[in-house]
């Protein structure tokens, strides 16, 4: 068994802890039962021997396997992963979701999307990141007893992701502590009109309002202190073509969204001013993980 | 000239300052160049003498016209206002409204909806009633560099509005004062989720999930307090049918969203518990002001 799991983008701006978008770069795990278990890690995180030890996507599927098959059994893992790590493009989540899922179709149960998400929420406990990742496109969420509630809406084709990925990464655990306790009535009311309104945007397909929707008074600024540069990337991208820019997750990446014909210029641009960053062009995605 | 403005609600619970909607009740207006200034007010407020004296939509009206005619005349006004006075339900937007589209309409400029929209915000500095009132429908909005920007969606017709009007009035101001000056991470973020799902539910016309999407951590249990008989109000209006039940701006009224089939039985229920409120059962107004 094969699963597919896309990287995500989670914030957006104003959304914070609640909207994300899923984007077209994979983590991909072969999955085999096995005489005795193995693990093979290829690409993001190849490199990193404790991720072999102490993997956290065999853990989580694992102990999801257990529960639903009521047994103990030796697998084989093979990933190969794109997603980078600590990067706020969602990897955690993706192989949360990628845990699950894999688990499900291991023990026999029915693959149902929404009992996925229910699932992963244990393990990630806001909704921004796993539910684009479970769903794909645009996601707007709400948790209730321990329960998401989503509404998904599909991004346009003739949109790119253009990924500006930092050669340092920030922790979402530093990138936390870096926010205010509080927040005064116009910085709520502020984010609260541009969340509505970035939701409005993406579901009624009207792109070229990003820029204005995406602004945000509560979390960027304060996590982009962290890397400075971040906020010349923001600046520059929304100069060069970009619809919007928004810190991806909790950082270090940034999220630029454009028409595709567009794309390669503002990539252009962006690897002529920042050289020690990566900027990857990137379809979104629609589908959210899929077993092949 | 006749000009008919529809009452509002904003807020939606969750959407603080910022969502809005457009509701079947309307103000109308005739205004007629005359030899003399004259005012006959009919229904709401026509008992309150001082209305007649200092009118605002009649000096409104005299200042926008002046500006884009650059004359000063004489006009009859007749008010026929069906909105309640100070309950919430957006009767001073209405008047903003109302005046500066009947100017326009009477100086012989084009009554384009968006410049309306701009214009009324010089007098109203939030959007969440004015949009509606203007556009109709559902509307979420943003301000930028005094524009304010705006997404509607229509309002299904098997919808109804059961109102629920008070007999005590509670001023827009004396509501602010009873906010906290900040917020936490959690109420924040609570908000900001509630209030992009709950405009996805309109946009994407999931009402069933509008119960969900209409809690607020913000605004509503700091006014009700104000009336704590709206708390039973809105939990006993959820018991009996309604899809959601929102303090309709800054209260005192009350907004429940119904399916038709629904609604007479809400206003029934609600009528024999609460005696003293007045309950309407009205449709949803998907055009805006309307110039007859």
């Amino acid at each position: 068994m094969k699963i597919l799991v896309p990287a995500t983008s989670a914030n957006l701006g104003p959304g914070f802890d609640c909207l994300g978008l899923s984007i077209g770069l994979f983590n991909s795990t072969i999955i085999e039962k096995s005489n005795f278990f193995s693990i093979s890690i290829y690409g993001e995180g190849s490199e990193n021997l404790s991720l072999k030890k102490n993997n956290i996507f065999v853990s989580i599927f694992n102990e999801v396997y257990e529960r639903l098959s009521g047994k103990k059994e030796k697998f084989r893992f093979i990933f190969e992963n794109k997603i980078p790590l600590s990067r706020g493009l969602g990897s955690s989540s993706a192989v949360i979701v990628g845990a699950i899922g894999a688990a499900f179709e291991m023990a026999g149960f029915r693959v149902e999307k929404q009992k996925i998400l229910n699932e992963a929420l244990k393990y990630e406990n806001h909704p921004d990141n796993i539910a684009p990742a479970v769903l794909g496109g645009f996601v707007t969420s709400v948790v209730e007893n321990e329960n998401v509630f989503s509404i998904k809406k599909s991004i346009d084709e003739n949109l790119s992701a253009v990924v500006v990925i930092p050669n340092v990464f920030i922790s979402t655990e530093q990138s936390r502590t870096a926010l205010p306790s509080s927040f005064n009535l116009k910085e709520c009311v502020f984010n609260l009109a541009h969340s509505s309104f970035l939701t409005a945007c993406f579901l009624e397909k009207k792109y070229d309002l990003l820029t204005i929707a995406s602004k945000d008074l509560i979390h960027q600024n304060h996590r982009m202190k962290n890397l400075p540069e971040l906020f010349e990337v923001q600046k520059f991208a929304l100069e060069n073509k970009a619809l919007m820019s928004t810190l991806s997750g909790s950082g270090s990446s940034f999220f630029n969204l454009a028409y595709k014909e567009d794309a390669n210029y503002l990539k252009q641009q962006l690897e002529k001013k920042f050289r020690n960053f990566k900027i990857l062009v990137l379809e979104f995605d629609n589908k959210g993980f899929e077993i092949c």
